[in-house]
């Protein structure tokens, strides 16, 4: 087995300047999923990377049509029924470029300069997308085989809150049929390897608060005319008490108290002062709902994220504006339904309604919380191929992050979920984005041993 | 006495057209009081009017500095001892003119059309010195002496809050002494001639409420670091109780109940069913305070006039946005005194910092409540002089509005004071002023009328 593995490591040094200029045909395609002008592109996108697999020897390779942007999908399960059936996710979509006089080189050219390859995408998550598609060449052409049965499924979507993935899910239920979830849409750090094991939920909204037909003298008629900004003020400042507790009508009622062992882990994870540093604040806030190291990962949270209303201009402007808004995102904790506490939300917010102004909560986002493997045999797989590639262990994190996919397949599929990261990057959502080449080939030669470790679990 | 009038509106007759003509030397001035790029305008604004006043034979004529713009002073002090002396006020500082674009002349040009007189400043308030020093020159060309002995103080800063007036007031009290001050920053309506004769004072703020050294993300932050957004919401929520009442400590102390007389004045000028069109409203708020009549007019409010933070744009943004901000305009009843308001706002608000949110306060604007007759022989020299030339007399109307300049004068002079508007314009503030040149000339002929009965009253 260390025979395949190495001839293995010998095709990809002998292919690394190949890999890397051939990974410029993927970067090229400006595949901004949140702008409609770049659909065409998403779909040229999707196409391209269907005709690799198809090079490969993948079968039944397609690009699935959703409500939204295609997910490209593609088998080989010829390993053989005795072994693992692998669902690998990662996703080819980019975010928007913008602001683009920041970036110094084109984002969808492909500069390499300094040992770094920039581009849009360059490492999120197109590294996800290229990293496996060269993983498994290089098995393929090594070995000739494969050590476990393949299912791919990159989304178009992720970038733009993956609207369509849960229905499409729920609808390719036996197509997507496998052992475990891999999850490569992350970053790989050699000296300080790092898996996120769990995050919260989420849910996104939008409130409209509104009055007066047109902004109104407020010399006139303050005094006469309930003011749209009081009434979202007042909302607001009724979403917590002074310690920090959310006032939702039962929002803790399905928050459970996390186990000992969960606990440890979160504790053992949770880095306090490069979280005070990060925020630039000399305490954090909230202690009496629970210790910081829970409220930031498995307690929810109810956070408003853009306000605004009338006049923000120099000076002062003597009105009573016609309306205010503000948007809010809330992060579950385990086992909170996204469902139930929109509506719970909704019914609250809307509830300071009064006869003179109005309220509408428009619901956005909803995701489960996620949960992937922290212990065990796929999870050791990870472990073991990261330990021998970098000489240690990753450490396990709970994010209090939100992402969506990974909680639709908790949810949807139960599958067990693992996670590896191809290459890491900075820029990420920003000018400049650029992929660390050195650190992506270490992590290729990681992923040789994963896939090698995983065919090596008994199904 | 009526022989006097008649020669002076048979001069003014013969002289309209080259009036109108005159007017565009004074319009041409971009006074602009609140751009400090137009300063010299302003100032040579003053100047000319200084030269005008000279060539009418006034005396001790000068652009009094002051700690901003310059106020034009000038005196024709030759009725005698016996005759009244009236103090006129009007301002020569006028709006910014952008949106430019709007305008469908030239700001500073004067084009006359369809009986208008377009321009920035051509009502508010150039008609205000205009007709004066026409009225003035009509009188002395046709009779050879005016009626009272005049004082004149012409503001240039009264667009940008009369920041210097207060002090000037003070500086200037013996050269300003005079048995009455003739408000003439106003409107002259034929069809319903109104006298507003009393308005609030006025406390305007800017607060900035502030906490992470960046915009941090929610996912990481959420729960564990107190967001500037909710710290504002609990601010502006908790400046009214649910029924309107304004919660700032001893805020309601120095408000006294108006006089059966004064509610019966205010309850006739309240035009309810304009004031709800207005705002496009069903029903006005607040019953609980007082009569709405009342609310809108003697009794303090507290409005936030802008309000922002965070992310303002389309979608979701997951942040916690590292500050918040927004503006209050205060308007205060009679005897609330705007210095003791600002610090209890200063206070309250700065008092609901946190150990993890800074707030700041800062107050803007600071102004009197004013008082103008509503009785007595100055008044009724208005009204008889309106009556004598529409046929009817003026409503008296109480605005919940704030005129700083006369709050200084009821109380650092307290010389009796009343108002006379000279035309009718639309646009004020706005693209495409106008005066109108028909109603103008009714204006000039009440204030030939006006500053004969002044002579009139016994001092």
């Amino acid at each position: 087995m260390t025979d395949t593995i190495q001839n293995a490591i010998d095709y990809m040094a002998e292919t690394r300047d190949k890999m890397m200029e051939d990974y410029k045909a993927l970067l090229r395609f400006p595949s901004i999923s949140a702008d409609p002008a770049h659909a065409a592109d998403v779909r040229a996108c999707a196409d391209w990377i269907v005709s690799q697999l198809q090079a490969l020897g993948f079968d039944n390779c397609e690009a699935i049509a959703t409500a939204g942007h295609p997910v490209v999908y593609g088998e080989w399960l010829k390993a053989g029924a005795d072994k693992p059936t692998v669902l690998v996710y990662a996703h080819y979509d980019v975010q928007p470029v913008d602001p683009l006089p920041l970036w110094n080189s084109e984002p969808f050219e492909g500069l390499i300069r300094d040992g770094k390859l920039f581009a849009r995408g360059a490492s999120d998550n197109k590294a996800g997308v290229w990293g496996n598609l060269k993983t498994f060449e290089t098995l393929l052409r090594a070995n000739g085989e494969l050590p476990v049965n393949i299912k791919i499924m990159f989304e178009g979507e992720e970038e733009s809150g993956s609207p369509s993935i849960e229905a499409f899910v729920e609808a390719n239920k036996d197509r997507l049929a496998a052992d475990v979830l891999l999850n490569c849409d992350g970053d790989f750090s050699p000296d300080s390897p790092k898996l996120f094991y769990g995050g919260r939920g989420m849910v996104t909204a939008q409130v409209r608060v509104s009055g007066p037909k047109a902004d109104i003298h407020s010399g006139l008629y303050g005094g006469l005319v309930q003011n749209p900004l009081h009434v979202a003020g007042k909302i607001i400042g009724a979403f917590h008490d002074h310690q920090g507790r959310i006032q939702l009508p039962g929002y803790y009622d399905d928050v459970t108290e996390a186990t000992e062992a969960e606990k440890a882990r979160i504790e053992a994870g949770f880095q306090e002062d490069a979280l005070l540093e990060g925020a630039g604040v000399d305490q954090f806030w909230g202690e009496s709902v629970a210790p910081a190291s829970e409220r930031a990962t498995v307690y929810p949270t109810l956070d408003i994220v853009g306000l605004w209303g009338g006049y923000q201009g120099p000076g002062i402007k003597t009105i009573i504006p016609a309306e205010a808004g503000f948007k809010i995102t809330m992060r579950l904790a385990p086992d909170q339904d996204p469902r139930t506490v929109s509506r719970t939300l909704k019914e609250y917010v809307e509830g300071f309604a009064t006869d003179t102004v109005q309220i509408e909560c428009a619901i956005g986002e909803n995701a489960w919380y996620f949960q992937l493997e922290t212990e065990g045999p796929w999870l050791e797989a990870v472990q073991s191929a990261i330990e021998t590639t970098v000489g240690k262990r990753a450490q396990l994190v709970r994010t209090g992050g939100s992402i969506p996919i990974l909680g639709v397949f908790n949810r949807l599929i139960g599958l067990p979920i693992t996670a590896f990261g191809y290459g890491h990057g900075e820029g990420i959502h920003s000018p400049n984005e650029y992929l660390d080449i050195d650190t992506f080939f270490t992590s290729l030669e990681a992923a040789l041993r994963l896939y090698h470790n995983l065919g090596e679990v008994e199904v």
